[in-house]
């Protein structure tokens, strides 16, 4: 991150010997930022993972892996909170203008929507672990619905390119993955369909259904959620609000 | 908010004739800080009549109701881009410290949560429109569920009654409301129950049980959104992140 004009105004203030000031307070600011990124790229791969990972249980009826979503659930929360106080920490001692405030706003947002990707892979991950309690076997016993595998598929790329986005600054990618959101969106509806007609044809799947169009709704939240960090991106790297338009039409 | 702390600030960096700047800086923040207050419970009441007109329009199948919420939609989301840029602005011209800052951080992380309360209620409103537009009539034709209803009622009360706390910044407020989202769950969860039996009783309700699900996940998310607003407000007030903690007894 540039923090030439944080450099600016610490000379301005300082005055004299501010080269050695400055020098100190920019590698250290450098550094803040830097961990600062780093911890939330570690947020983010850490609910990639519990993505993965409840997708998995699901599928399988993986209580082992169901149970660790729920535990990464604990450090996705407690990121959430340090993330935060970290970002007001810096924000209050450094006082940033331009990118490395756009960087901080950011920050703060993009906490949120990983903490509420990490609460919908943990609704999907105790649905397995609450079948296990109740009787150790559950709806999702053989194959998922082929639509419900491919939302998961598409929803999964889709939140990987997003944090890859994040990671690189890559505009152009972050504009690409929130455009897929649609093709989220569009398979979540047809499998809406396909599970209100499965429910109709025969009452002994109306209990499939019920919980296959419950966790569709996490993943489709979760779809949301990647296209927020994409959009993010934009407003970190080109300094546009793009929420609400279109990218290539309204912009 | 005390502008205190900028108040001191300002005075040591400008030195001589510090009291009149001082003034109109204190009196031009303050005018800042008011109108982004005034303005997020502005957004804040939007939303709140979009969820009670989304709610009234499925009930009654009201499309000039459902319209409306669409619209207020529109505002609503014009709103969050506005405000957001408005903090980022106010952070970069006042460098905020302590009490402000922490008002500036819980505004950016408030507007996130009231744009998307307010998707849900478009995404109840959408519903009815989408009917009308096919058919020209729906699910909803007489009598919402009782538990629905009462479910909405419990949400809509959370809502107001967090926006009151936030207004006030009352605290005890906050901490009640917060607390009464566990309600909200347990009632979402009663009713998901019931609406799987009323399913598998008559295959002529799977559609109305599938609709009215979406529905009440809806209101269940909504009151995940108020409580966050709550928890905000303890932020803001005490200086305590309680998000991921019981109110009273782990703070």
């Amino acid at each position: 991150m540039s923090v030439m004009a944080m450099d600016q105004q610490t000379a301005t203030v300082k005055g004299t010997n501010s080269m050695e000031i400055n020098t100190h307070t920019s590698q250290g600011y450098s550094n803040e930022l830097a961990t600062l990124k780093g911890k939330l790229i570690l947020m983010g791969r850490l609910v990639e993972t519990q993505v993965a990972y409840a997708l998995h249980a699901l599928m399988t009826q993986n209580h082992k892996h169901a149970a660790e979503v729920l535990v990464l659930d604990q450090k996705v929360n407690a990121l959430e909170v340090s993330l935060d106080s970290l970002c007001v920490d810096v924000i209050a001692c450094r006082q940033p203008v331009a990118s490395d405030l756009r960087f901080l706003i950011v920050a703060i947002k993009i906490v949120t929507d990983l903490e509420r990707i990490g609460d919908e892979a943990g609704k999907m991950a105790r649905h397995v672990v609450g079948l296990s309690r109740k009787s150790g076997k559950g709806t999702f016993e053989g194959e998922l619905d082929t639509e419900f595998r491919q939302l998961g598929e598409q929803v999964q790329t889709m939140l990987g390119d997003a944090l890859d986005a994040f990671e690189r600054l890559d505009v152009e990618q972050a504009k690409v993955v929130s455009l897929s959101d649609l093709a989220v969106d569009q398979e979540f509806e047809r499998l809406s369909r396909c599970l209100f007609l499965h429910m109709t044809e025969d009452s002994r799947n109306i209990r499939h259904g019920f919980n296959t169009m419950r966790h569709a709704r996490s993943l489709e939240r979760i779809g949301d959620h990647a296209k927020n960090l994409c959009e993010y991106v934009v407003y970190l790297v080109e300094g546009r609000d793009v929420r609400h338009t279109k990218f290539g039409v309204k912009v």
